[in-house]
Protein backbone atom coordinates (compact mmCIF):
# COMPACT_ATOMS: atom_id res chain seq x y z
CA UNK A 1 0.00 0.00 0.00
CA UNK A 2 0.80 3.50 -0.61
CA UNK A 3 1.48 5.50 2.23
CA UNK A 4 2.26 9.02 3.99
CA UNK A 5 3.37 9.03 7.85
CA UNK A 6 1.86 11.44 10.05
CA UNK A 7 2.88 12.14 13.41
CA UNK A 8 0.64 14.24 15.07
CA UNK A 9 -1.14 12.93 18.36
CA UNK A 10 -4.25 14.55 16.46
CA UNK A 11 -3.54 12.06 13.67
CA UNK A 12 -3.46 9.38 15.77
CA UNK A 13 -7.03 10.17 17.52
CA UNK A 14 -8.58 10.29 14.28
CA UNK A 15 -7.69 6.93 13.30
CA UNK A 16 -8.45 5.58 16.65
CA UNK A 17 -12.33 7.25 16.52
CA UNK A 18 -12.52 6.02 13.18
CA UNK A 19 -11.45 2.46 13.30
CA UNK A 20 -13.37 -0.16 15.40
CA UNK A 21 -11.67 -3.59 15.34
CA UNK A 22 -7.86 -3.89 15.97
CA UNK A 23 -5.73 -6.56 15.44
CA UNK A 24 -3.26 -6.89 18.10
CA UNK A 25 -0.43 -8.60 16.97
CA UNK A 26 1.85 -10.96 19.97
CA UNK A 27 4.20 -13.69 20.31
CA UNK A 28 3.19 -16.84 21.86
CA UNK A 29 4.89 -19.59 22.52
CA UNK A 30 7.60 -17.57 20.59
CA UNK A 31 4.90 -17.65 17.38
CA UNK A 32 3.82 -14.18 15.86
CA UNK A 33 -0.29 -14.15 16.41
CA UNK A 34 -2.60 -11.93 15.35
CA UNK A 35 -6.06 -11.59 16.80
CA UNK A 36 -9.14 -8.91 16.50
CA UNK A 37 -10.30 -7.19 18.99
CA UNK A 38 -12.83 -4.20 20.07
CA UNK A 39 -11.23 -1.50 21.81
CA UNK A 40 -11.62 2.20 23.45
CA UNK A 41 -8.72 4.74 24.67
CA UNK A 42 -8.22 7.60 25.98
CA UNK A 43 -5.13 10.38 26.11
CA UNK A 44 -3.13 8.19 27.05
CA UNK A 45 -3.24 4.40 25.93
CA UNK A 46 -5.70 1.82 23.99
CA UNK A 47 -7.76 -0.47 26.19
CA UNK A 48 -8.14 -4.07 24.46
CA UNK A 49 -10.25 -6.92 25.36
CA UNK A 50 -7.59 -9.44 26.91
CA UNK A 51 -8.89 -13.17 26.80
CA UNK A 52 -6.38 -13.95 24.36
CA UNK A 53 -3.84 -12.68 26.42
CA UNK A 54 -4.90 -14.08 29.34
CA UNK A 55 -5.03 -17.84 28.16
CA UNK A 56 -1.26 -17.04 26.78
CA UNK A 57 -0.29 -14.95 29.17
CA UNK A 58 0.69 -12.18 26.94
CA UNK A 59 0.78 -9.24 28.77
CA UNK A 60 4.25 -7.99 29.73
CA UNK A 61 5.51 -9.02 26.07
CA UNK A 62 6.00 -6.37 23.84
CA UNK A 63 2.96 -5.82 21.38
CA UNK A 64 1.93 -4.52 18.59
CA UNK A 65 -2.06 -3.25 17.54
CA UNK A 66 -2.56 -2.29 14.64
CA UNK A 67 -6.11 -0.30 13.62
CA UNK A 68 -6.93 -0.19 9.34
CA UNK A 69 -10.42 1.67 8.44
CA UNK A 70 -10.33 0.88 3.91
CA UNK A 71 -11.51 4.30 2.55
CA UNK A 72 -11.54 3.17 -1.11
CA UNK A 73 -9.26 1.37 -3.79
CA UNK A 74 -6.59 3.56 -6.09
CA UNK A 75 -7.53 2.07 -9.69
CA UNK A 76 -4.75 3.27 -12.09
CA UNK A 77 -3.94 2.96 -15.51
CA UNK A 78 -1.38 0.44 -14.84
CA UNK A 79 -1.65 -2.70 -12.04
CA UNK A 80 1.72 -1.73 -11.03
CA UNK A 81 0.07 1.69 -9.55
CA UNK A 82 -2.86 0.42 -8.23
CA UNK A 83 -3.36 1.05 -4.42
CA UNK A 84 -5.77 1.54 -1.62
CA UNK A 85 -6.66 4.47 0.45
CA UNK A 86 -6.36 3.58 3.71
CA UNK A 87 -5.88 5.50 7.52
CA UNK A 88 -4.00 2.85 9.84
CA UNK A 89 -2.38 3.69 13.41
CA UNK A 90 0.37 1.00 14.67
CA UNK A 91 0.78 1.37 17.80
CA UNK A 92 4.03 -0.51 20.06
CA UNK A 93 3.98 -1.40 23.73
CA UNK A 94 4.24 -3.51 26.10
CA UNK A 95 0.29 -4.38 27.16
CA UNK A 96 -0.48 -4.08 31.14
CA UNK A 97 -3.08 -6.53 32.88
CA UNK A 98 -5.86 -4.05 34.29
CA UNK A 99 -6.54 -5.60 37.41
CA UNK A 100 -7.76 -2.83 39.56
CA UNK A 101 -11.61 -2.62 39.64
CA UNK A 102 -11.92 0.94 39.19
CA UNK A 103 -9.49 0.63 36.08
CA UNK A 104 -11.06 -2.19 35.14
CA UNK A 105 -14.30 -0.28 35.08
CA UNK A 106 -12.83 3.00 33.29
CA UNK A 107 -11.17 0.67 30.89
CA UNK A 108 -14.62 -0.91 29.99
CA UNK A 109 -16.79 2.41 29.60
CA UNK A 110 -14.10 3.69 27.53
CA UNK A 111 -14.42 0.28 25.28
CA UNK A 112 -18.07 0.41 25.45
CA UNK A 113 -18.59 3.98 24.61
CA UNK A 114 -16.29 4.03 21.33
CA UNK A 115 -17.89 0.52 19.88
CA UNK A 116 -22.12 2.27 21.11
CA UNK A 117 -22.00 5.30 22.75
CA UNK A 118 -24.89 5.78 25.28
CA UNK A 119 -24.34 2.02 26.17
CA UNK A 120 -22.86 2.02 29.27
CA UNK A 121 -25.62 3.97 30.34
CA UNK A 122 -28.61 1.89 28.94
CA UNK A 123 -26.92 -1.65 29.77
CA UNK A 124 -26.34 -2.99 33.37
CA UNK A 125 -22.79 -2.63 33.96
CA UNK A 126 -20.58 -5.34 35.46
CA UNK A 127 -20.83 -6.75 38.87
CA UNK A 128 -17.60 -7.50 41.30
CA UNK A 129 -17.50 -10.96 39.96
CA UNK A 130 -18.05 -10.32 36.17
CA UNK A 131 -15.28 -7.64 36.46
CA UNK A 132 -12.86 -10.26 38.09
CA UNK A 133 -13.54 -12.67 35.15
CA UNK A 134 -13.07 -9.70 32.64
CA UNK A 135 -9.46 -9.69 31.29
CA UNK A 136 -8.13 -5.74 30.17
CA UNK A 137 -5.18 -4.91 28.76
CA UNK A 138 -4.03 -1.36 28.38
CA UNK A 139 -0.76 -0.10 26.17
CA UNK A 140 0.43 3.04 26.53
CA UNK A 141 0.00 5.41 23.12
CA UNK A 142 3.38 7.07 23.38
CA UNK A 143 4.61 4.98 20.38
CA UNK A 144 2.58 4.94 17.78
CA UNK A 145 3.06 5.39 13.33
CA UNK A 146 0.10 6.74 11.96
CA UNK A 147 -0.34 6.16 7.63
CA UNK A 148 -2.83 7.67 5.25
CA UNK A 149 -3.14 7.34 2.00
CA UNK A 150 -5.98 9.31 0.09
CA UNK A 151 -4.91 10.29 -2.75
CA UNK A 152 -5.91 9.18 -6.62
CA UNK A 153 -3.30 7.42 -8.85
CA UNK A 154 -0.26 8.25 -9.62
CA UNK A 155 0.01 7.53 -12.95
CA UNK A 156 -2.26 10.68 -14.44
CA UNK A 157 0.63 12.22 -15.86
CA UNK A 158 3.33 9.31 -17.13
CA UNK A 159 2.63 7.36 -20.39
CA UNK A 160 0.14 4.97 -19.48
CA UNK A 161 -2.25 8.23 -19.65
CA UNK A 162 -2.05 7.87 -23.14
CA UNK A 163 -3.86 3.80 -23.12
CA UNK A 164 -6.94 6.30 -22.63
CA UNK A 165 -8.14 4.10 -19.56
CA UNK A 166 -10.60 4.89 -16.33
CA UNK A 167 -8.52 6.08 -13.62
CA UNK A 168 -9.58 6.92 -10.06
CA UNK A 169 -10.58 6.50 -6.81
CA UNK A 170 -13.86 3.49 -5.60
CA UNK A 171 -14.93 4.64 -2.49
CA UNK A 172 -15.55 1.91 0.50
CA UNK A 173 -18.34 3.13 3.07
CA UNK A 174 -19.23 0.59 6.05
CA UNK A 175 -22.48 2.00 7.70
CA UNK A 176 -24.54 1.00 10.59
CA UNK A 177 -27.80 -1.42 9.50
CA UNK A 178 -31.19 -2.19 10.86
CA UNK A 179 -30.92 -3.60 14.68
CA UNK A 180 -32.05 -7.13 14.83
CA UNK A 181 -34.11 -7.90 17.97
CA UNK A 182 -32.72 -10.91 20.06
CA UNK A 183 -35.75 -13.37 19.25
CA UNK A 184 -35.88 -13.79 23.11
CA UNK A 185 -37.09 -10.33 23.16
CA UNK A 186 -40.42 -9.91 24.41
CA UNK A 187 -42.72 -7.79 21.87
CA UNK A 188 -43.16 -4.02 22.52
CA UNK A 189 -39.16 -3.42 23.36
CA UNK A 190 -37.92 -0.89 21.06
CA UNK A 191 -34.32 -0.52 20.45
CA UNK A 192 -33.18 3.07 22.36
CA UNK A 193 -32.20 6.31 20.49
CA UNK A 194 -28.76 5.64 20.65
CA UNK A 195 -29.01 2.61 18.93
CA UNK A 196 -31.83 3.03 16.11
CA UNK A 197 -30.62 6.38 15.15
CA UNK A 198 -27.27 4.78 13.91
CA UNK A 199 -29.08 3.19 11.14
CA UNK A 200 -27.83 4.35 7.54
CA UNK A 201 -24.85 6.32 9.19
CA UNK A 202 -21.64 5.80 8.43
CA UNK A 203 -19.34 3.59 11.28
CA UNK A 204 -16.31 5.78 10.11
CA UNK A 205 -15.60 8.93 11.15
CA UNK B 1 -15.28 -11.56 21.13
CA UNK B 2 -17.11 -14.50 21.70
CA UNK B 3 -15.90 -17.11 18.62
CA UNK B 4 -16.84 -20.17 17.31
CA UNK B 5 -14.44 -22.46 15.86
CA UNK B 6 -14.88 -23.89 12.11
CA UNK B 7 -11.93 -26.33 10.57
CA UNK B 8 -13.41 -26.55 6.82
CA UNK B 9 -11.49 -25.28 4.27
CA UNK B 10 -14.73 -24.20 2.61
CA UNK B 11 -15.19 -21.91 5.80
CA UNK B 12 -12.17 -20.86 5.39
CA UNK B 13 -12.68 -19.94 1.65
CA UNK B 14 -15.58 -18.28 2.73
CA UNK B 15 -13.63 -15.71 4.96
CA UNK B 16 -11.05 -15.15 2.52
CA UNK B 17 -13.76 -14.38 -0.19
CA UNK B 18 -15.12 -11.93 2.09
CA UNK B 19 -12.27 -9.96 3.14
CA UNK B 20 -10.33 -7.10 1.52
CA UNK B 21 -7.93 -6.41 3.89
CA UNK B 22 -5.34 -8.62 5.83
CA UNK B 23 -3.13 -7.96 8.87
CA UNK B 24 0.24 -9.73 8.43
CA UNK B 25 1.69 -10.24 11.91
CA UNK B 26 5.44 -10.73 11.77
CA UNK B 27 8.96 -10.12 14.32
CA UNK B 28 10.69 -7.35 12.74
CA UNK B 29 14.45 -7.37 14.69
CA UNK B 30 12.61 -9.54 17.81
CA UNK B 31 9.67 -6.93 18.09
CA UNK B 32 6.11 -8.05 16.90
CA UNK B 33 4.49 -5.83 13.88
CA UNK B 34 0.96 -6.18 12.63
CA UNK B 35 0.85 -4.56 8.63
CA UNK B 36 -2.22 -4.06 6.98
CA UNK B 37 -2.07 -5.71 2.83
CA UNK B 38 -4.17 -6.71 0.16
CA UNK B 39 -3.88 -10.26 -0.66
CA UNK B 40 -5.09 -12.67 -3.29
CA UNK B 41 -5.26 -16.33 -3.19
CA UNK B 42 -5.82 -19.97 -4.68
CA UNK B 43 -6.58 -23.02 -3.23
CA UNK B 44 -3.22 -23.25 -2.05
CA UNK B 45 -1.99 -20.14 -0.81
CA UNK B 46 -2.26 -16.72 0.28
CA UNK B 47 -0.24 -13.64 -1.50
CA UNK B 48 0.39 -10.52 0.15
CA UNK B 49 2.12 -7.72 -1.18
CA UNK B 50 5.53 -7.23 0.71
CA UNK B 51 6.88 -4.40 0.55
CA UNK B 52 7.17 -4.27 4.10
CA UNK B 53 8.44 -7.69 3.69
CA UNK B 54 11.23 -6.76 1.33
CA UNK B 55 12.36 -3.66 3.46
CA UNK B 56 13.00 -6.04 6.45
CA UNK B 57 13.67 -9.05 5.53
CA UNK B 58 10.86 -10.79 6.68
CA UNK B 59 10.49 -13.68 3.97
CA UNK B 60 11.49 -17.57 6.34
CA UNK B 61 10.34 -16.15 9.45
CA UNK B 62 7.37 -17.53 10.95
CA UNK B 63 3.71 -15.28 10.41
CA UNK B 64 0.41 -15.06 11.01
CA UNK B 65 -2.18 -13.47 8.63
CA UNK B 66 -5.50 -12.65 9.98
CA UNK B 67 -8.54 -11.68 8.30
CA UNK B 68 -11.51 -10.05 9.54
CA UNK B 69 -14.51 -9.01 8.66
CA UNK B 70 -16.87 -7.53 10.76
CA UNK B 71 -20.31 -7.99 10.50
CA UNK B 72 -22.49 -6.38 13.49
CA UNK B 73 -22.36 -5.97 17.32
CA UNK B 74 -23.90 -7.89 19.81
CA UNK B 75 -25.56 -5.96 22.45
CA UNK B 76 -26.95 -7.52 24.98
CA UNK B 77 -28.48 -6.59 28.49
CA UNK B 78 -25.59 -6.19 29.98
CA UNK B 79 -22.36 -4.66 29.07
CA UNK B 80 -20.28 -8.26 30.45
CA UNK B 81 -22.42 -10.03 27.02
CA UNK B 82 -21.51 -7.76 24.93
CA UNK B 83 -19.38 -8.97 21.73
CA UNK B 84 -19.11 -8.92 17.78
CA UNK B 85 -20.55 -10.51 15.05
CA UNK B 86 -17.45 -11.24 12.52
CA UNK B 87 -15.59 -14.02 10.82
CA UNK B 88 -11.79 -14.46 10.85
CA UNK B 89 -9.20 -16.48 9.14
CA UNK B 90 -5.99 -16.87 10.76
CA UNK B 91 -3.50 -18.39 8.87
CA UNK B 92 0.01 -19.60 10.67
CA UNK B 93 2.93 -20.54 8.28
CA UNK B 94 6.48 -19.46 6.86
CA UNK B 95 6.46 -16.31 3.86
CA UNK B 96 8.00 -17.54 0.63
CA UNK B 97 9.20 -14.31 -1.51
CA UNK B 98 7.66 -14.89 -4.99
CA UNK B 99 10.75 -14.18 -7.31
CA UNK B 100 9.49 -16.21 -10.56
CA UNK B 101 8.15 -13.85 -13.04
CA UNK B 102 5.71 -16.63 -14.13
CA UNK B 103 4.54 -16.71 -10.56
CA UNK B 104 4.35 -13.08 -10.19
CA UNK B 105 2.17 -12.70 -12.71
CA UNK B 106 0.21 -15.26 -11.45
CA UNK B 107 -0.01 -14.01 -7.90
CA UNK B 108 -0.19 -10.18 -8.74
CA UNK B 109 -3.14 -11.54 -10.93
CA UNK B 110 -5.11 -13.53 -8.25
CA UNK B 111 -4.81 -10.18 -6.04
CA UNK B 112 -5.57 -7.63 -8.38
CA UNK B 113 -8.87 -10.29 -9.30
CA UNK B 114 -9.43 -10.56 -6.13
CA UNK B 115 -9.84 -6.97 -5.38
CA UNK B 116 -11.25 -6.02 -8.47
CA UNK B 117 -12.59 -8.26 -10.55
CA UNK B 118 -12.23 -7.29 -14.28
CA UNK B 119 -9.36 -4.98 -13.75
CA UNK B 120 -6.12 -7.75 -14.48
CA UNK B 121 -7.61 -7.54 -18.09
CA UNK B 122 -8.76 -4.20 -18.52
CA UNK B 123 -5.58 -2.05 -17.12
CA UNK B 124 -1.92 -2.28 -17.83
CA UNK B 125 -0.65 -5.41 -16.79
CA UNK B 126 2.94 -4.97 -14.93
CA UNK B 127 6.11 -4.89 -17.33
CA UNK B 128 9.39 -7.33 -17.01
CA UNK B 129 10.71 -3.76 -14.68
CA UNK B 130 7.25 -3.63 -12.90
CA UNK B 131 7.75 -7.43 -12.08
CA UNK B 132 11.15 -7.20 -10.55
CA UNK B 133 10.63 -4.00 -8.41
CA UNK B 134 7.34 -6.37 -7.19
CA UNK B 135 7.60 -7.72 -3.33
CA UNK B 136 5.29 -10.35 -3.27
CA UNK B 137 4.89 -13.32 -0.38
CA UNK B 138 2.84 -16.74 -0.54
CA UNK B 139 2.09 -17.89 2.70
CA UNK B 140 0.66 -21.88 2.56
CA UNK B 141 -3.21 -22.03 3.42
CA UNK B 142 -2.37 -25.26 5.53
CA UNK B 143 -2.28 -24.33 8.50
CA UNK B 144 -5.36 -22.00 9.39
CA UNK B 145 -8.17 -21.54 12.00
CA UNK B 146 -11.79 -19.61 10.96
CA UNK B 147 -13.72 -18.23 13.47
CA UNK B 148 -17.44 -17.37 13.18
CA UNK B 149 -19.56 -15.28 15.62
CA UNK B 150 -22.78 -14.94 14.14
CA UNK B 151 -25.46 -15.34 16.88
CA UNK B 152 -27.67 -13.05 19.01
CA UNK B 153 -26.68 -12.15 22.88
CA UNK B 154 -26.33 -14.93 25.26
CA UNK B 155 -28.75 -13.15 27.94
CA UNK B 156 -31.86 -13.78 26.99
CA UNK B 157 -32.73 -16.29 29.11
CA UNK B 158 -31.12 -15.55 32.07
CA UNK B 159 -31.87 -13.28 34.72
CA UNK B 160 -31.03 -9.92 33.33
CA UNK B 161 -33.94 -10.56 30.82
CA UNK B 162 -36.31 -9.36 33.47
CA UNK B 163 -34.64 -5.55 33.14
CA UNK B 164 -36.45 -4.87 30.06
CA UNK B 165 -33.66 -4.00 28.23
CA UNK B 166 -33.31 -3.93 24.34
CA UNK B 167 -31.04 -6.61 23.31
CA UNK B 168 -30.48 -7.83 19.81
CA UNK B 169 -27.43 -7.21 16.91
CA UNK B 170 -26.56 -4.15 14.91
CA UNK B 171 -25.04 -4.77 11.72
CA UNK B 172 -22.43 -3.46 9.56
CA UNK B 173 -22.32 -3.29 5.89
CA UNK B 174 -19.21 -2.13 3.99
CA UNK B 175 -20.50 -1.10 0.79
CA UNK B 176 -19.01 0.39 -2.94
CA UNK B 177 -19.29 4.09 -3.46
CA UNK B 178 -19.35 5.87 -6.53
CA UNK B 179 -16.42 5.83 -8.15
CA UNK B 180 -14.21 9.32 -8.29
CA UNK B 181 -12.68 9.99 -11.44
CA UNK B 182 -8.73 10.97 -11.26
CA UNK B 183 -8.53 14.69 -11.82
CA UNK B 184 -6.11 14.08 -14.36
CA UNK B 185 -8.38 11.83 -16.51
CA UNK B 186 -9.66 13.75 -19.50
CA UNK B 187 -13.39 14.08 -19.97
CA UNK B 188 -15.29 11.54 -21.68
CA UNK B 189 -13.57 8.42 -19.94
CA UNK B 190 -16.59 6.46 -18.04
CA UNK B 191 -15.67 4.09 -15.53
CA UNK B 192 -15.98 0.21 -17.14
CA UNK B 193 -18.57 -2.04 -16.48
CA UNK B 194 -17.14 -3.93 -13.92
CA UNK B 195 -15.95 -1.07 -11.57
CA UNK B 196 -19.24 1.40 -12.00
CA UNK B 197 -21.33 -1.62 -10.94
CA UNK B 198 -20.12 -2.35 -8.07
CA UNK B 199 -21.55 0.73 -6.67
CA UNK B 200 -23.68 0.21 -3.83
CA UNK B 201 -23.28 -3.54 -3.41
CA UNK B 202 -21.64 -4.74 -0.78
CA UNK B 203 -18.15 -5.41 -0.61
CA UNK B 204 -18.24 -8.80 1.81
CA UNK B 205 -19.60 -12.14 0.41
Amino acid sequence: MKENGRTSPADLDAVLAAGLVAHLGVLVDGHPMVVPTVYGYDDRQIFLHGSVASRSLLADAEACVTITVLDGLILARSVFEHGVNYRSAMIYGVPRKVTDPDELLYGLRLLTEHVTPGQWDYARRPSKKELAATALLAIPLAEASVKISDGPPDDGDGRDAALGLWAGRLPVTATWGTPIADPLLPAGIDPPPHIADRTGRPITG
